[in-house]
């Protein structure tokens, strides 16, 4: 079984880097760093690196704050983990640290992974990395108290959409509710990552949901938002995280989408569906992509024309479904 | 075992009316659909009634469409179960049917029920009333199939807050991984509770944030709704449910309110704390009431003179816990 080599792996190295991936999320982060507080309880030297910061939204997990951007020391470190990276892409600047690693690590859940490592731990039924970290810790017979719970519980509630997706098991519910035994305050948890919002971007959302509009007989549903108005309430780019969300939640819209103005004056588009719209396909069109139900692409145009661009593909699109 | 009788007097009822609560929420109504379905599989002939109308939000619900208030030839039925109802004034206008009946059954998990019924099933560890008859269609051996499944989910997930709040345990994830592994579409299902907004209530949502205000030094979040609003957007007033927590989620806010218009005039006020702050007794000032962390009153005064009125009573109580 990898996980038991993984284990033994671990028990004997003594300094280990643990990889998050480009971009880091609740998943990466929370699971890096509650193997991190497990280990260093173990007496092991371990360090958490990522290529980017570490998002403001996440900075109040226990050990946030020691994540470091990888330095030229590290590459002496002979046993690295990547953590919820799919592939070599993912690591970022910590590539070169993996590259000159002796023994190499990948744990991770998606589908896409590309089993880059000596030993990976690769589980895509899995709703969140740390479900597999989870069940790591409990092979070492390690005890899970509260900030390690408090992480885990971190990367599972924020790739399930708190428990919502499809990805969500009855091991994934299983593990958290034993996180909770473990000492997770759920109330203070979940208001840290889900009910908090700044001042400004409670403003920016006001004024970005004063720009709605419904198209298609309310198919279709967007939200614009431009420079000025960020400037107007003192929001940055990541207060509009989420944003079009808003539109897809429309009741009668099966897509929503976010036109953007970024600072260099092209238009970013955020596309989301409901079930059957293939919003990849659209994005795909600008040179965009990502998945079937969210996927995203920049539009070198004003802000009228890139609306006008995205609808019109987006109505023939769905016209031709209904055929 | 109370659970084991209550079983035994529904095996040999023939008729039997589950009653839910006024002002049903998703608990008391999901409790009673899942329970009506069951019983309906095994022959029996079940009534569900609630003395107020079902919200639109909740009508997807299986069998919410037959839900109906009591009629005269109701009051025959021998069989009565009161869900989710703490006590006899919960019951409304189906307090008469109670009355009447042979045999009365209460299931409910709130810490105030006054056990008024022939047979209590009362358990305030339960998060919901839902983890109640999820127990009680088990012990009857009873498959459970995808509509009762997601009845159950659906208590279970709205009187927890999506699994945040404190009364969230093992048992409640426990229960929630077999509902998934009985057929509920978890993707579906918040969506249909949680992420559908109409476009009347987004725009009404963009006015009403468009009023935050703070003070206090940033520890009061305050929000105001007048019927202009609603009338300019086309809203109505349950689509002001809600909004008090994107005042209560402003990042440095320990307490936030909504003001908002009645069409008598008068100005309902409801506050939500987040953690030391006993908005109870704020509330208690005006004549209103509800628990610590979340509670309303109504003031017969201008919206401004609310404001001040309400302000003034706050932030001396909160000048009052830092000394």
């Amino acid at each position: 079984m990898i996980a038991s080599d993984v284990v033994r792996l671990l028990k004997t190295s003594h300094k280990i880097a643990l990889i998050s991936h480009i971009m880091p999320d609740g998943d990466t982060l929370g699971s890096s760093l509650a193997l991190a507080l497990t280990l260093r309880q173990k007496g092991k030297e371990v360090v958490c690196l990522c290529s980017d910061p570490i998002p403001k939204s996440y900075a109040f997990l226990p050990g946030a704050d020691v994540i470091r951007r990888p330095i030229h020391s590290d590459a002496d470190i002979t046993t690295v983990l990547a953590i919820d990276c799919s592939d070599r892409e993912r690591l970022g600047d910590c590539n070169n640290i993996f590259s000159k690693a002796t023994y190499t690590v990948n744990i991770d859940h998606h589908i896409s992974n590309t089993s880059y490592a000596h030993y990976n731990m690769v589980d895509t039924t899995a709703a969140a990395t740390a479900e597999l970290i989870y069940q790591l810790i409990r092979l070492t017979g390690a005890n899970i108290e509260k900030q390690v719970a408090t992480c885990l519980y971190t990367g599972i509630v924020t790739d399930t959409g708190r428990f919502s997706y499809d990805n969500t098991t009855s091991v994934t519910h299983e593990i958290a509710g034993d996180l909770i035994n473990c000492g997770v305050d759920t109330n203070w948890l979940n208001d840290e990552l889900f009910n908090k919002r700044s001042l400004q971007r409670t403003r920016l959302l006001a004024k970005a949901l004063d720009t709605i509009q419904v198209c298609g007989g309310g198919s279709i549903a967007f939200i614009k938002v431009d420079m000025a108005m960020l400037r107007a309430v003192g929001a940055d780019d990541a207060d509009c995280d989420g944003l079009v969300n808003y539109a897809r939640d429309i009741d009668t819209a099966e897509v929503g989408l976010l036109f953007k103005e970024m600072d260099n004056g092209r238009i970013k588009v955020s596309l989301r569906s409901k079930n059957h719209v293939d919003v990849n396909a659209i994005a795909a069109k600008f040179n965009g992509g990502g998945h079937k139900k969210a996927s995203g692409c920049t539009i070198a145009a004003s802000m009228d024309e890139a609306i006008e661009m995205v609808l019109k593909e987006l109505e023939s699109i769905m016209k031709a479904a209904e055929v």
